[in-house]
């Protein structure tokens, strides 16, 4: 290759997909100050509320797509911070749900206050937000392959 | 509101974006650990590469929408490592101009070497990327207003 750092069509698309969300969640992370609350932890408590089964932190870690150690540390700081609580299963080794408080679901109430960031997508006509969405889903069902494939370290949670 | 968790369609469209960000950039690390670099390095040596213009810590966070001290300590760190070299200009004060080493540029062909995430796009039509690519722009200008609003701490760089 003459020079290596050229990108293609696809590769230039990855890039905007990058920079576009960074730009996303800053603003997110920018309106989230007033509540209180940092991007990962409002992820958290979301998942929380909304998830139809009991979360581990593996599993918090799959849905957020990010390092089991990442998410472990998260959960550790925000159970000090009162916000979540931890119970181990004392039938399954190393099986720890993890359980939205009284003032965690108060976080996350004065965090869905707050949502001009994410209904940024007014700014798009209803077919480019129905055309973005199947997008999504495609490139979502597509990475989540891509990281199976080249997984390293465990991610799956064998038991929970 | 009755459900305040009820998220509306520009909502679920947000949450879907964030999720697949998410997934794609984790594919992309799993993709980086054998070119032994993290995203937010592999970020900094591309765009000390590719820009027309000398950069300091400040313009590169405004690029990568991450906050100064994130990017001011990622550069710190690169700097120990030998990734980055940085100099500081006498007669503009707090400006710093990084550069890339001869380590970094062997770092950045190590990374760009490994692209099947970068690639992902290919998986769509091309009529889908090109939507996509129109659909971001729109979106990483919306967002990059709605940080300008909303900034509450300094984020541009006055000097540099």
């Amino acid at each position: 290759m003459a020079n290596p750092v050229q990108l293609n069509e696809d590769e230039k698309t990855w890039e905007r997909i990058f920079i576009t969300s960074a730009a996303l969640q800053r603003a997110r992370e920018l309106e989230l100050v007033s509540a209180g609350i940092t991007l990962p932890q409002a992820a958290v408590l979301y998942f929380l509320k909304t998830s139809s089964e009991p979360l581990t932190p593996m599993k918090l870690s799959r849905l957020i797509h990010k390092e089991p150690h990442t998410i472990s540390a998260l959960v550790h700081r925000m159970e000090a911070q009162g916000l979540v609580s931890t119970k181990k299963d004392m039938a399954r080794k190393n099986w720890v749900r993890v359980s939205l408080t009284k003032k965690g679901n108060a976080a996350l109430t004065r965090q869905l206050s707050q949502r001009t960031a994410m209904n940024i997508t007014t700014r798009l006509s209803r077919e480019e937000v129905a055309t973005l969405n199947t997008i999504l889903r495609k490139l979502h069902e597509a990475a989540v392959e891509l990281i199976r494939q080249m997984r390293r370290s465990p991610y799956d949670e064998p038991l929970g």
